[in-house]
């Protein structure tokens, strides 16, 4: 039996979390290694050469090295997919589906996370810091997270899911970041929306998702 | 047969020429059906059910509707696929591979574009609109770029193209906005990088970039 993967980067990181969501789901054996940052260990050698731009995650496979978080879950969900499609989350070999499926998770990534992490660097990074947040930068990063919010409202409408009437990627890749924006003060932004709202619910009582909330939020109180 | 696939948007639209440079790669026939932005055509009920964010491209083949250019470059890369291989941009089929072209892909839409991106709006966009130019933005903008450039050299070294020792969408995926930023007098910044100027000198050798630039640069003077 060939060893379990190895995701380098803690769970609190949201890039992180967003692939061991896919491992739980999957149901792959896995182990996560940290990166002491404090010890400036991301930029070191043996870190670069895992992740040349010295971030996290970094995950290996045998002699397989890859990086980018969304890269890394596409290959998790294509390594470990059942043979009968019952956990196929990337509908891979369906040309439509998956086109579906890249769409949605573009718009994650493209639209819908640059929001949100605007409103966590602004709110919990900068404060930390010692600095004082901008509140227009806020201000404008929670008016373009209400307009992705309703077009996945009205999506919602159509479908169960962002890409159809199955989960996928696509709305999993959502969870690690909206799991801490829903802490925020901001997280009324979503209360318009009670497809979406529903549509989160669902998400959060995943087996997989409960498991890696549990892990992020051990390791920021810790 | 089965009517050409159709292309909303203009090939001055960088993520537009996007598309269109993978439908040359593979051959496909296809139209270009241009959006009036003068007459909001992109924010009209047509558009919007075919981009739901009012963006551009938006792409129809039959029944299918697709959004996010990537997403569509992805679906046309696979529609596509040659029985050989020998045009699979995106190493379909193939475990590690795909998983190399996913990561890199990534990297320019996650970290290469955003820098180019920014520069592009402070230099072109905002004086167009009579607004001047936020030199803050755009050094710190060229300073970003440069750090990937750095990656992009050491990778470089190991392998002919980003993913690997053949060309794939990762490599082609650069090209619309990039062929915008070497007009602009901050391409200098390219320069310190003899293995990324003769990466970009080969890409534009391609035919199929070559006749995507005649495009574009036909509509930006027309």
């Amino acid at each position: 039996m060939s060893p379990p993967v190895r995701v380098l980067g803690s769970a609190a990181f949201t890039n992180v979390a967003r692939v061991l969501v896919c491992l739980e789901e999957v149901g792959a054996e896995y182990e996560v290694v940290d990166i002491d940052f404090h010890a400036k260990e991301h930029k070191g050698p043996d870190h670069l050469a895992r992740n040349p731009f010295g971030q996290v995650p970094a995950f290996q496979d045998g002699d397989l090295t890859l990086f980018q978080s969304r890269a890394i879950s596409r290959y998790v969900l294509r390594k470990y997919k059942t043979p009968d499609g019952s956990s196929n989350l990337l509908r891979d070999g369906d040309l439509e589906g998956s086109a579906l499926v890249d769409a949605w998770l573009d718009v994650e990534a493209l639209q819908y996370e640059p929001a949100v992490h605007a409103v966590f660097v602004q709110h919990r990074v900068i404060p930390a810091l010692g600095g004082t947040p901008d509140e227009r930068v806020i201000g404008d990063s929670v008016g373009k997270l209400r307009e992705v919010l309703e077009v996945y409202e009205a999506q919602l409408a159509k479908h169960r899911y962002l890409a159809g009437d199955a989960v996928s990627l696509a709305d999993l890749s959502h969870f690690p970041y909206t799991h801490y924006f829903m802490g925020m003060p901001y997280a009324t932004v979503f209360d318009p929306f009670p497809r979406v709202k529903a549509w989160w619910e669902d998400l959060v009582a995943r087996p997989a998702v409960r498991k890696v909330a549990a892990m992020m939020d051990a390791r920021r109180s810790g």
